[in-house]
């Protein structure tokens, strides 16, 4: 071979560079060998589920301040500890509501038989204020917005609300199942406030939730102790019949909430770190929130965002392989009812937020995944192909690119500038379950759960070694 | 026109024939234009579905002995009064069991975190014993069938037998609902009484039926005086928990049920005539049971049964018919907890049921309605042709004969000779709701209200009017 021949030594040239690209290829922690592996490893493990066994079965509910709450944290943290992760334990003083008696009747109504109250299937809000132990009897003034809410501001005063704003399973169906949420939740949020604003005895909110199984969903309440009224969420059935019966004249319901307020009680948000190589300053967060309402086990609301975050440390170990940024497993504290766990991270941390390279929240239960959502600059967007690739396979190749892709826990670090991601999930039946009784283990449908992890698995693993400019978040409105 | 020509004369005895056809069919009450006249008007009115808001609405749960029971009992006597029919209330003395308390907790399994329970969301089973007041605590047994609970008899003594036997749902989907309810509801009906003769100190039964949203089904079971322990049905869920957590090791239970076994109550058939013009002796009956669980408010079992049955009358009545036969409109009393009932009609009727002409009963829901099902000799089956033609353009034109189709309170007047009928319902979706709160009003098709109406009402008249010899019941098996 006469390799001063200009033709030989361009082809030289040329095997040359491919050959180099294929060395720093294979040397990249990002390349499609090693995504692949974790994408593959991820798909064939049960370790996740079975951490979501053990912590909906032998745990279940997680409410802030209860004993399930403790026992979560330490299960977390043992599991974590076992695969060799560091645990530190962060304290976060936590609300401890507690859930009482909860009883409705309506015990007057135009056309009742002598001796015939109706039962109204109703659970109280977390936050919820209590009535008499042996209850209050108000007239129901049924309201769809804030705005009648103003108009009828005269009937409000001394009686109970009822804001029967029906969920939206059409949107929700149309992929739009948060926005459906949020057009409920802000009235479950706020509305019981601004009923005791008027003078309400007490306030109802019709379920936010698709289902028709006379399940109530449950969920927090914004009210300042000057404003703490009895609070509670009746099924869409029985928001119904209220309304049925408002047609035919006046309602009167018989209430009963026994919740107590007790003092701020001791939690944690268990974080587990697997340490970078080069920068193990610079920190990717895969995350749950750890905490649950206290009527199912929290299994897709959130134990699988918790376990599956484990998961993805449990997938890297197991290739044996280390990060160049530290991955950081959270499972936050108190995300149902105050946010406590994100805040005081966020505290810890907001004097140096650059340190904080991306954060990743699993909370929208473990439906069928489709890839991710972004909270990136429109500029970092083509940087994710590699990871779309590794994804696709799966079915989970899509990157949503948003403004804010933040969990609750996330969104204070996010609007500090720190990108955020969240698994791009079906969650058209999420709001079936979510906040309910029904919310358990056997809803979590095992193979969504390892396509769940392995979404988790490569975007931490792309993100805690990514060398391309992803940059911060895009500004925040 | 020459008349003498044959071909004339044979033309013209055809058309004679065919007039005089024409004229029989417009004297007879079982033509196509009364039969369709009451199709459309049934087609065509809410009356019914009225009723049904009227009952399940006003006064709700109507369990046997319970005011809502007494109220109903008024409630559809008055409806009927109103209408011009002639209304009887036969006494009939029915059980009295009042739910109490009832509450499950997994107080002991391997695995369980300190200061850890698990909730079990169970209902007490119609006729279910009591355990003290303060519960009681066992370890459960859990079986698949009798003939594991026999070879588990020595495991049995002392414990909590739950039968876990799953709802065959793809068979409901196949049309076989009620053999998909049998097969899980003879352990309901007949397995605490099994369990407690090998020494059990409560039962469980898994719920059966198919939905997932951790909804508890009660229902009757049958424990003589002797034999009465607690009884309880857990939903899947938590027998999904159970079965679970027993894998691990031994599983105790903490459990509370405080229902009460009363004196026996007073309660009637209310029973509303339409008097025949011709053989006002011979009756059609068409009804329901006006008896409900106490969980929800009964609407799809049964109160669509009474109310159709009631929509019957209507119809005629408003087409101001007069049938040939007595057209009799009963809501039984006491269907699901003892059949006393249809008892009483059948002891008070048992010396003359060649009188009882046919028995309707409606107890499977207002689904979309097909046709009719007809426990009739195979010989008899051609004279409906009429029937399925009216009902045809409803899309229930089926006929679908059988040996038996009655419905459990018209049951014994078939075993003694009674040909009965049932409407033919899509029933894939009724044990979803079927003894749970969440058999409500909202659950129930208008449109399917006014097609089960029109079924009920074409066949109910069409049985009173007949000169066909329909004969009598198939023999019983």
């Amino acid at each position: 071979m006469n390799l001063r021949k200009p033709a030989f030594s361009a082809l030289f040239t040329c095997l040359l560079a491919a050959g180099f690209s294929g060395i720093a290829s294979a040397a990249s922690p990002n390349d499609p060998a090693t995504l692949g592996k974790l994408r593959d490893a991820a798909m064939q493990s049960d370790w996740s589920y079975q951490r979501l066994e053990d912590m909906t079965d032998l745990v279940g509910p997680r409410l802030s301040g209860s004993a399930g709450d403790a026992a979560a944290v330490e299960q977390v943290a043992a599991a974590m500890r076992a695969l060799g992760a560091k645990v530190t334990l962060q304290p976060v003083k936590v609300p401890h509501w507690v859930r009482g008696e909860e009883k409705g009747e309506l015990v007057d109504y135009k056309g009742r038989p002598a001796n015939i109250t109706q039962r109204v299937v109703l659970t109280a809000l977390g936050g919820s204020g209590a009535t008499p132990a042996s209850g209050l009897v108000a007239p129901i003034v049924r309201v769809r917005d804030f705005d009648e809410l103003q108009a009828r501001a005269a009937e409000v005063k001394g009686a109970i609300v009822l804001f029967d704003v029906v969920f939206d399973q059409g949107m929700a169906d149309r992929g739009l199942a948060g926005n459906a949420y949020g057009q409920g939740s802000r009235y479950r949020s706020t509305g019981p406030a601004r009923a005791a604003e008027l003078g309400a005895v007490a306030a109802l909110v019709r379920s936010v939730g698709g289902a028709d199984y006379r399940l109530p969903h449950t969920g927090a309440t914004n009210m300042k102790d000057g404003q703490r009224i009895p609070a509670a969420a009746v099924t869409a059935e029985d928001a119904m019949l209220i309304g049925r019966l408002l047609k035919r004249g006046p309602v009167k319901l018989k209430l009963t909430l026994t919740p107590q307020i007790l003092p701020d009680a001791d939690s944690f948000n268990v974080i587990a770190d697997l340490p970078g190589s080069e920068k193990p300053e610079e920190v990717v967060i895969v995350s749950g929130h750890l905490d649950s309402w206290d009527l199912g086990t929290g299994a897709h609301d959130d134990a699988t965002g918790v376990t599956a975050s484990m998961g993805v440390l449990h997938t890297i170990k197991q290739l044996g392989l280390q990060p160049r940024r530290t991955i950081r497993m959270v499972a936050w504290a108190n995300e149902e009812n105050g946010l406590r766990g994100g805040n005081a991270y966020f505290q810890a941390n907001k004097d140096k937020l650059e340190k904080q390279y991306a954060a990743i929240e699993s909370d929208g239960g473990a439906g069928r995944t489709f890839g991710v959502q972004a909270g990136i600059r429109r500029e970092a967007e083509k940087y994710f192909a590699p990871l779309q690739k590794a994804l696709l396979p799966i079915g989970a190749g899509v990157l949503n690119r948003r403004d804010s892709a933040s969990g609750a826990d996330v969104h204070q670090l996010e609007a500090g500038g720190v990108p955020s991601f969240m698994p791009y999930v079906d969650t058209s039946a999420y709001f079936d379950y979510h906040h309910t009784p029904a919310d358990t283990f056997d809803k979590v449908d095992p193979l969504n759960m390892k396509r769940h992890v392995a979404v988790l698995t490569a975007l931490t693993w792309f993100l805690a070694n990514t060398d391309d400019p992803i940059g911060r978040a895009p500004d925040q409105k």
